[in-house]
């Protein structure tokens, strides 16, 4: 059965890469490609490397050209898809690849985003351990779904099995994490100009203002964690995709090297695209990219007392684009692995 | 005056940059430059960027061939200083780019290095605080003097002044840096490899095992830490030079935003390279690429509870050369800023 | 039918793009994966980005373990497959990623590579014009296959359509490359460097001694030049992957910008991988990353009496791999296109 | 004697390299920096690596504002230099680094640029032979200079002393640059996001089309040339400065590889600043960067016909703002190299 599919915000970056999977899925066929201030135009003006779909025009991103697909994925600046969404048939399956609706917590929201908040959808990483569970059993059956932010579920991921297992501490949580530009998308702004961020590394959002902050922690809230704190930082680096998230915890007295390694391997055994490393091993992010494989290593600094994780994802595939496809493939009953890639392109 | 100088490991990455500040600096001469496997080359074979140098030719490292010179600038591999500076006479300057003499326990020497250790020699970090003054006192009339490690001085920099301020804790600090390979100097490895590097962030020596932790613990003592802790994770990032070390600790009890970054600014005041930027800004490495800057950002993180440090350097400069030249300059009681530059190369 | 496959120099990096697209191939099942010095180590330790092989395990490349397949590709250094090649069973497909057997003229070889000359097998570029024809026709029902040099392709490619339609002189081409390291390999030499290559465009091979220009003109004469001259420069630059050439030639006097283009788009109609984009439009790498996409702009430079053609491709798929893939597609009788991808991973 | 100056345009990358390199000129002091957009602002908001300015504030572009220095370099997007210049006085010397007075040929200036041509300032490369002499000797009491295009430079400098020497004929000369992005400045423009640029080689202007052709076939001419034409495609790079030109032109018949080589070296003897490698040797972009150098190799490819030229230059230093300072130098009496650095900053 082929399922029919609409892109909004598809001359994007975001958009690219949900065009990019959802051409080789076996089981959607992409009808509607819709774009803001490009619309009229051929998409091969804007994804000039997407040649299997060099046919399509973007027309408007409006309700109106979005409906009438069973599936719609929303890659749009936050702030716009709420108002799309509202307006799309309720059993249609809509993910938004923006922010809009992902916090659960209307404070936390005033708090990082502000303006309107509207209301939180399944949130869209299986993987992420639950109470018992995990997150794929809210995604089955869904019919609105938040693709999570990119940085969010890479920290997320790297710690949610230490605190379902209750080896690290939930306070005081470090992460810092080496980006590529490409999760700005196209946005025209001088810090994100070639000349500034060739052979520099450059930090942004210092200090406790990162807005996938309140994300990490509703997550972490999932897993097991009582009140989470986390100093977070992102640093811009030379590469065009990809995230290295080395997120750090306390670990709880008397834990073991050997517990960690087995608590990480068992919080994601039989997972399809998280692979935990052999101890001794940390990823990197060439390893994943263009896959929606997580990968992580991760390991017990005993001397200062801290489990070390390090995770590598590709932020436009399984940080964003995968992550809406996985979500959507469980939530229509198909093979959660379909149109999915494990193996990354490198060097 | 004009002093005569020789540079030992001149084909090297940290040789190439000492020679690059030592050719434009007023007071030094260069008259001998040697090598190991490319002695009797032209040293343009190997450093071609150093055009008013050309004429020179590599001899071997030998301390025959380093002797008679007022000072002497080693950038060997580790294990490989120690020998030859025994063999220098006592009244010459010897300044050691390499790791043998920074570490003054013989018991971090043995966990972190192994081999034998040839002793400690004046750190070459003016800037750090010891006591109530700065390491500067003690590198005036050195005659040998160790240049720091350029990860350690980034980390120790970075804090120093919290833990003598009294505003951090030493325990449980975490830093992590993104760093360009040339810190790594020529060595062929596969994981030094540009398709290795390129597009991708590539951690190393995660869990503990990095041997500037131990350098780094030495600093923050001498700075009023009584046993300091770190977790350190260095990644490797598509950029020939640069550090960008995030390092964060946790904030004592009451401390105030204003209070830290007070503290910051009054422990540099009136350095001539270090800069402490105005609070809510960070530094890129491209700011101070090329330069012996230090340029730091601080932050008070309310909700995590540390306070979040940014700091910039160039690896090859300040991380090494500068910091080498610097020292030299104090200990021959010529003018400290002589022959160093504060502008970076950016974009 | 699944057909069971074998590739030589598995650790090395055309031998894991051979791999990474065999492991999504439809008809291929990887059975035996081998290597020189990497051998008895499992496969994940040089290749960690294929996931979905993580089991294989590196054996010896000798013909012992590389018979018994329905095809065997080799991704070894010149000179190691011609002797491989002669053990295996002269109905095994053999395909040669290597240099050994691209060319037919013993005196090219002797020129241009020196050593034994294995002689030359059915050239793995199916859509080079020959004579009346294509490529294509002789790589039907071929035992041994040399797949081409990345370069070589990239060029002949660009000209052979204006050489096949009598638009532009043979003498007198000149070619200039930007190029990713990737190309050479993992090869241990300082100029592949990180350090070297970031932040720097290094050419190389200059003034008519790259390898890959008897191969050019080989593929020209088969396009109809008589005595093709080619100035070949190939410039290395911070990318991993890719190759862009910017490749031109003297039009003939009288030649339209229109013949210039109906040319170009004629040759390669219908040619499921080669795109002549519209007049005034240009490719970047980018657009064929990850892809067996070869992207083509020309333009006629009416001042300068030139047709000027700019073309991109990824030197390790289209460049390689999938060259050597698509042209066992088509030796085994398969559908031409099983397994390669068209679309681009981009940004 | 300490000359005034002032800088207008100084918030841009070419502002931000002549400031950096007029901070440490021994004859100027830097008085007045001036900015369009963001006039008002401090100068480090925008030029965060110019430390030892860092107590600049950028006042408007006004002719008002800019008079009263000894000298004003002007780093405006083109068109804005023409009308200010006119406003200041005529013993001010004004050095242009845009495009506006470069042209000789108001028909060039028509066909390329459009728009009210300015008439044409004594060109900024020294080093160019003019006739018998060199182009140095129209600097000397000019007050009115156009610094060159960065890659006309390139260009012309490279094949200059072959037109000179009788050695290359100057029809169908063919050049190739791989040029860094920030030749284009801060321009807000999807194709210079980082994104877009990194692991990517981007061509643009192909077929004619770049305005620097006009300025080589000037310059050409000026050494000899009768009708000098050119095929000249730009390629963009990822990294941030730098020019490869790889020009090729054909060789006289009969003229030999020594002739060659002798010719350049003839051509450039007592040059400060410009450097031909030894045969068989060819430039990096790294060995010149942060330098004033020009550095050539050349080559004689006897096969094809052509004498290939490869050259590297800084655009932001020797091709912009080192060009204007060392033209100013010369213009006011002062030593040509002073406060010109011959080194590059690598790796």
């Amino acid at each position: 059965m082929t399922l029919s599919v609409a892109v909004a915000g598809a001359s994007g970056y975001a958009g690219g890469e949900l065009l990019r999977i959802l051409a080789d899925h076996p089981d959607f066929d992409i009808r509607t490609v819709t774009a803001h201030q490009n619309a009229g135009q051929p998409l091969a003006a804007h994804q000039p490397q997407l040649r299997s779909l060099a046919g399509l025009t973007l027309s408007e991103s409006t309700a109106e050209n979005l409906a009438g697909h069973d599936a719609v994925f929303l890659a749009l600046p936050h702030g716009k898809s709420g108002e799309i969404a509202a307006q799309l048939p309720a059993d249609t399956l809509v993910v938004d690849c923006g922010a809009d609706h992902r916090l659960e917590d209307p404070g936390a929201w005033a708090a990082f985003y502000g303006g309107e908040h509207f209301g939180s959808w399944a949130y869209g990483v299986p993987e992420l351990p639950v109470g018992a569970g995990k997150q794929r059993e809210r995604l089955a059956g869904a019919k609105r779904i938040a693709a999570p932010g990119c940085n969010a579920s890479a920290v997320s991921l790297a710690l949610a099995p230490g605190i379902h297992a209750g080896l690290i501490e939930d306070a005081d949580i470090v992460s810092v994490l080496a980006v590529g530009p490409s999760g700005a998308g196209k946005a025209l702004k001088t810090m994100y100009l070639a000349s500034e961020i060739l052979g520099s590394a450059n930090p942004y959002a210092v200090g406790g203002t990162h807005r996938h902050i309140p994300e990490i922690q509703q997550s972490l809230r999932k897993a097991g964690a009582p009140s989470p704190t986390i100093s977070f930082t992102p640093v811009l680096v030379p590469m065009s995709r990809g995230i290295l998230a080395t997120s750090t915890a306390r670990a709880r007295s008397g834990v073991s090297a050997a517990q960690v390694q087995a608590a990480w391997e068992e919080a994601y055994a039989g997972e399809p695209f998280v692979q935990v490393l052999p101890a001794g091993s940390v990823p990197r992010t060439s390893d994943v990219l263009g896959a929606n494989t997580v990968s992580i290593g991760v390991a017990l600094d005993a001397a200062a007392g801290r489990v070390v994780t390090v995770l590598a994802i590709d932020n436009l595939y399984k940080g964003t684009a995968g992550a809406a496809i996985q979500s959507a493939n469980i939530a229509l009953g198909l093979a959660e692995t379909a149109g999915l890639s494990v193996n990354g392109v490198a060097p």
